[in-house]
Parts: C-alpha cells; structure tokens; sequence
C-alpha cells in the first residue's frame, strides 16, 4: 500500500523532494463542469456570439490561475509550464458549460494539480459573472483525466 | 430579465462599481465535496487523529484563498475579509471529505466568491495531498448554501 | 515649493501615513497608447469582431493590475477598489489603439496610479500578443486625465 | 487564562472573526537586528553615503512586505494600512544593524504583525545582499516595542 | 502573413506551448521615458546625489516587476531569469529620465515583455513617487530595443 | 575582498547575472527560534498533540514562504526549487521552538534565501497565532546552518 508523500517522519507535511526525478515532457488534462439554468446558459451563449463573452474572461482566468498553482496549493512545486490551453462546451440539455484544461511542462513533476487549477478558476469565474442572475449555480466533476510523462502510468478515463 | 451585470456598454467586461452600496455586514457560506477512495478515507481520518493531518493543511489553503479570491478571480472586488472559517465533515459511506467555508466582511459587496473559492483551494489541497494513492479522486457539488447582508434577498438551500 | 511627500526625515523612501485624510468617493481616468502597424491593427480589429480577441485578454489584465497596484508600485497604499472599466479606442488612420482605465474607491488617498497601472497592463498585453507579428510595437503616453475627490483640485487634459 | 484565539471549536485552524471589533486608528512599532561583522559593516556604511546603498533596498522591501503580510501569515487578517516608515541605525559597537518598522491603519485589527513582517524582510534583505561577503550573518530580536489603539491594553518594551 | 499565435483553433486566448523551442540564452533590452517638469526633474538629481533617492526606489520596483510578469501579463510564460538591470539617464534638456532594462534567462522562449514590464513598473514608481509636485507626468516610447537568443532574428534599433 | 555583487557599476541594485553558473543539485538549510513564556508553550505542545496545532500552520506558513522568496526579497532569484521540509524542537527549559528549514533545488543559485525566509515566514506565524497570550514574543537567530552545491565552500555551523 503507497504511503501519504506529503509528510515527513514527524507526520508533518512538507514539499516532497523531487530532485532525482528524471526531467520529461509532461502532460496533464483535467475537466469540470458548471451547472447553470437555461437563462444563464443562453446569455453565456449569446456573449460568446457577441462581444460580451464571459468564456473568454474565464478562459483568461483559468490560465493565469495555471500560473499561480504552486501559490494556491501549499505542497505543489513551483512548476515553469510551457502551455495552457482552456476550451469550453456548451451542453444545452442540462444545459451546462463542460471545461477541459490542458498543461505542459518540461520537469521532475507532473501538471496534474496545475490543470484542475485552470478548471476551478475558470469554473468560479463563471460562476461570478453569472451570479447576479442565478443564485444556484453549481460547480461539479472537477477531476484529472489524462496524465502522461513520469514514471508512474498514464491516466485515462 | 436581470442583465449580466459584468459587462460595460461596449460588451466587455468590467468590474461592477459599488461605490453606491450600503456598507453592512455580509456572509456567505460555501460547501463542496472530494469524494475519494477507502484507503485513502481511512489515510485521511487517521491523519486527524495523529500529527499527518491533511485536512489542517487543506484549511490553511482555504483561509489563504479566501484572502487572494479578487487576485484569482477577474472581476472579483477587493474585500477586506473580517473572518474565515472552514470546516470538514467526513462522510464514511459515500466515502467523501465534505468541505464547509463561512466567509464574513463588512463591505459594499459580498463574500460568496471568497466562500467559493476557500471551498475549492481546500478541496484542491486534499487532491493534491493524496494523489500520489488514488488517481481519480474528483471534487463535486461546489456551490453556495447561504449568503446574508446586502440588499438582495437571502439564498439559502 | 511643495516636497516630495514620499521620503521621510532621513531621506529615506516611506509610505506616506494618510490615516489624517477624509475618505471621499474618489475617480481617476488615466490613458495610454499602444502604436500597431496596418498589419497588427487590421488583425486586432478583426479580432474583435470574431472571437479572437486581444482587447478582451487585454482588459482583463487591466482590471487584475489594477487590483495588484500596491504590489507593483513601492510606495502606493493598499486601496479597496470600488470598480474598475477600461475601453478601448482604434484609431486606424496612426494606426494605433487608445487605452482608457477608470478607477473608483471610496477611501483616504486617490487611484491615479491604479488607472495608470491599469492602463500599462492593458498595454502591455496587447504588445505580447502582438510581438511575433511586429517587433517594434511602442507602448506611449500613459497619463492620467482626470481625478476627482479627495483635498487637491481636479486634474483634468 | 486566555485561550489562543485562532482555533475553531474543531481546534483546528480559523481567521478569527473581527467583524464586531471596533475601527480605531491603530499603530504598531517593531524592531529586529542584523548582527555583520566589520567588513560587512563598513560596506554598508560607505553605501548609505554613496549610491550602492543596501539600506534603500531594504526598506523598500520592508515597505512591500507590510502590505503582503495577509498572504504570507495565514491566520492574518487583511489589513488597509495607512502608512508605513522604517528606519535604520548603525550600531559600529557590535557591530549591527537594528530595523525599526512603524505601521498605522484605522482598522477593526491592529497592525503588528505587519511590522513584524516588514522588519523580517527588510533583516532578511540586508542578508541576502551582504551574503556573498559574510557567510554568517545572523537575524536576531524581531519582537513588537510599542502597540496602541484597540481595546488591549498598550505594549511598550 | 505570420498568425497571431495566442489563439487556439477555437479563436481563444491560449498560453502558446513552447515544450519544442531550445533552451538557449536569451537576452532582452527594453527603454521607456517619463517626461517631466524642470522641478521633478531637479528634485530627482538632487535626490540622487542625497539619500532621497526616487530611482533607487523605482530601480527596485523595475527589478521585482520583471520577476512578476506572467503574473501580471495573462499569456506569458513563467521564465526563471537570470539577471535584471536597470539604468537610468538624466536628460536636462526635455527634460526627461530615460530607463533601460535588461533581462537574461536560460530557456524556450524570450524575456522581451520582462524587460517591458521592468521598464513600465520603473516609470510608474517615478510617477507615484513625483506625482504631488507634478500632475501631467507623462510616460513614453515604451519598446525593445534589443533582442537576442531564439530562433527568430535579432530586433535592434 | 570581495564586493557586494549586488551593485551594478553605478551603483545601484541589480538581480546579479548567473546564466554562466553551473546547474547543480544544492541544498540549504537555516534554523531560527521563537521565545515563548511557559504558558504559550504549554498552549504549543498540548496543540501538538490535539488538534489545534499552531505548528501545523507554520509548517505551510514556511513552506509557503520558501516558494515566494523571490517575491519578498528585492534581489533573489526565482528558483524552482525541488524540496522543502521544516522541522520544530520544543526547548522546554528557555523554553523556546526552534526551527529548522531544509530547501533544495537544481539551479544556478543556492537556496540559502528560501530557507531563511521559510524560517522567518514560520516563526511569524507562532507569533501570530500566540501574540493574543504573550505579548513580547521574540524571534531570534535566525540564520543558515548548511550550504552545499555550487562553486563557494560548504557553510556548516
């Protein structure tokens, strides 16, 4: 059974030591989902036709936060990504906007928790800028869904 | 139909002013779920009960996020936050760590994205803290479930 | 001849205690110039018109480094920003595009370099996102144009 | 005896709640010593009196860390300081160094924990631009002088 | 006609993957000017040779905004520099103070919106820090001047 | 003797240019100490073996603190670095906590900056947590203990 990393032998956490990982190509893709109301769901479909388009703030955001994983995440390394890209789906059945980040970087550790950052950031800014019209707005399956690069196994699902 | 308020006439954003709004005392709660695997369940609640607690460095990634909210999100106010507070409840069943964020301030605007964003930052932490165990951890059902002061009326589910 | 308010006694830098000054609503509109060749222009315009969109990336940087000015400029106060737009002009006969930041607060001490910060972020972000099609974009005449509250009278050009 | 008032009920960590406390103008004083030894000293001193001057960078990074301390502290409330001023003298005896931090705000929370950071980072600042000369410089007395406004009663040491 | 390359296929705003570019060494240099009064200007020289020093302040300010920029600039990548410098020129005759950032690093792509960054941060801090005595304070001819390393082709003027 | 390197030939601060330093694995370590009365130090330990554990926070406190370094201090460099653990040793007889800091990475510059600043980041965070109890709280010699990797010497105290 693996054991917790995130601690030294005081059982206290700490910043695992990666300096004897191999440095690779790395990749990481994660997901989520804001579920909104048929309102909110055909403005935010509407701005992205027209100037008004809150996807292209939470795309903006989402890259940023990308950036700033390390600053969020107490035990995530500071890791020098080399691309981000955000993209979105609007679902109208549930209706829902599905978003999908995906992040590379050249280095000892992977982008895993950098890619669900994206996802958040951009989840809670549409949820702020959607807001004064739905007070319910809900933000769910935010999770990994590709991994590759390192030594452990990719993840797929 | 009420307006999406982020967006200035030219269809951009912008952040709202709230110069003209009452000064009063807001809260807002947030909840929001990581429903993990049994081993890590069991590696997360024994955590608590010795010195490897995942779920205290997962509440100092809450509060310091609830602080950097309008560096996170775009059109987030500034807000001088008066007090924070984040709770854990640990759901044997499903299983799942549920996730509780009270965010008050005396201020023009409220706090729900803090609460929102305290909420995801702890639920990230606790991702990340054991993802080296199981890979498909996933966050869920982050929304607001009570939000006070202010003119608009209350939301509360 | 008025002093340099922003050194103390020993000559030394400070930032100024303004705990003695009256909170007043408080605007600054500052602007900025970003010169672009026929070839940039043309593409920002269409941009805009399509979803491509440089100026809505710029603007959100605006508003975010207008947010994180006391962080970038030494001796600025903290100050908690009321609302924050910013527009953007073409003018295609330069061709250039003109940057305008407004900032509003409620508080002891103006937002002109708030404004201004705003409007060198917006700027420089549309040079980044122009530079691989021109090398010689010029960032020129960031200043402020107008600011209203507070004890000293307006500025106004 | 008074309880640390940082711990929920859970004893976990909490930003205690400030909402109800009263907004007063509040100052906090603090001073730290950096122990050098000659060569390190005189380097400083023939600094102050030309341009290479380790004191100017250090007291702007004190100055800058005055108003980043909520996001280094996690339990630190935000804080809109006011003012902030350090100052230096030159102790040729022992030789040092000693810092001293003055922050004002007007506020429901006092402010020593941001001169408390200040004189950190300016100590920690004159280490790192004198380290190449002097491998053992060593941060000594960082503790609060002098505290007012609030209902605590005053400090003063 | 080179594309402008932050755009996705969708037409979004994406931070461009640089996994594929050589490490090499790179270098950029950017100037910018902040044209002022015959008073400023006088009080900044004075300043210069006293300890009242705006550019030692604002060479600070140039040198830590460098370090900042893809926090403040939403598409550009996280670049570990190597070195900052920043110089300034006294022009009597406008007047004027003319600023020159230079910024090395080892990595996939330039340092050309670093040394930008540096250079607007420089200015912005002589504004803020002249701006009781001057109100019309401008900045301008914010460019590069200088770029090497990288495939593309050397940038001078 | 050797120079403070951190001048440029003006004068005046400069980030010191290390693209022609050697990549290689170095590791810092520094320690520090909070004096505490026998009532907070009873308060720290019983902490320490419940729930409500002050040092639990000042253990993210510090290796939070390790990651912003070159955000805090004017002249570092950023570093990515690779590792951080930091350990506490209950001295019941002063009684004091003392703090060891463990920082590494694979880089041109050493890391004796994020391990200092790790310490000072957690010992300000006792304090923090503790000064509703003590009022005189004093944090003393901190300071680096071990230095390896790179051209210079080792440093062992």
């Amino acid at each position: 059974m693996s054991e917790l990393t995130h601690f030294n032998n005081e059982g206290r956490a700490r910043m695992v030591d990666v300096s004897d990982k191999q440095v690779t190509l790395r990749e990481a893709i994660a997901t989520g989902t804001v579920i909104v109301n048929a309102e909110v769901f055909a403005k935010i479909i509407r701005g992205e036709m027209k100037k008004g388009d809150v996807l292209a703030v939470a795309q903006v955001a989402g890259i940023m936060a990308a950036k700033s994983t390390s600053g969020i995440i107490p035990m995530c390394h500071p890791i020098v990504i080399t691309g981000v890209d955000i993209s979105f789906t609007a679902d109208e059945e549930r209706p829902a906007i599905d978003i999908t980040a995906t992040v590379r970087c050249k280095g000892e550790t992977g982008v895993e928790m950098e890619a669900l950052t994206a996802v958040a950031a951009a989840a809670l800014t549409i949820y702020d800028m959607c807001k004064a019209v739905q007070k319910d707005i809900c933000i769910t399956d935010v999770r990994l869904i590709k991994k590759t690069g390192g030594s452990s196994e990719e993840v797929e699902s």
